[in-house]
């Protein structure tokens, strides 16, 4: 079984960066309008989408919030990661098809209470910077190894 | 067919409000972790959950932010708003079965670009503070009145 690792508090350095990427699927915009009750038709109507400034259906900028959480949760610092806060400035849309690459990268540690800072770049496949922010997080103190869970099986009834 | 409105930016007033809620479920844990990525075992797996500083699963800091982000699409301005940015500050988990309640309150208005910026409160059943923040948005200028989208249904498969 797959396993994933996190960097503890002591093993991060600051200029450390980490990707991580995902693949915007029609499923998706199906799934985040579930979770968050946001049915806007710019998201879920073709036809409405079309007459608006985006020429078609656009992805819940928060869903690039939701993979940068992912981000930082998955692979840096990863596993035992305490979300503190976010920043996210929306720049571009997200399109059904657009493959979206997190960059993170350390810029600051805080010992005391092992905060860690994260800058937090979305590009999409373009390289087209489309959501960009900050992190801080309470890094893991303990070295976490563990199995990957299976991912959740999810599917679109209507 | 029920049916959902906005606020134009010329209807909106500083210090108007909003709320919206979200009973928080099993569902919407797979949910985002499927739509996400982060499938971390603290959100998945009730026995590793245990052992951990919260005694049991946690809901992704980012599903609140994505319950904000419904506030604000759906609510106050509403749909054909667009989303500039947002900040996030994670104050407290929240578990399945709360009840989470976005508190929306303009602060600002700039006239030249539209541009209204948001307090924004995410409380649980019992008051407490779990997430705070501030978004900006540009509210939209045309009334739009339109036919409530079908929450899409989904089902857990494994």
């Amino acid at each position: 079984m797959p396993q994933i690792c996190n960097f503890t508090y002591d093993e991060i350095t600051v200029g450390q960066t980490a990707t991580y990427s995902k693949l915007v699927q029609e499923q998706d915009i199906q799934l985040f309008a579930a979770v968050s009750g946001d049915v806007n038709p710019v998201h879920l109507d073709a036809d409405f989408a079309a007459g608006t400034r985006y020429k078609g259906r656009i992805a819940h900028g928060m869903l690039t919030g939701a993979i940068i959480s992912a981000a930082l949760a998955m692979e840096l610092p990863g596993p035992g990661t305490i979300y503190l806060s976010q920043s996210l400035r929306f720049r571009l849309p997200v399109k059904i098809g657009d493959t979206i690459t997190i960059k993170l990268e350390v810029t600051d540690k805080q010992d005391r209470r092992q905060v860690v800072t994260l800058n937090c770049k979305a590009y999409n496949q373009n390289d087209k910077l489309v959501v960009s922010g900050s992190a801080e997080v309470m890094a893991p103190s303990e070295k976490l190894l563990i199995d990957y869970p299976a991912r959740p099986r999810v599917r679109i009834e209507g």
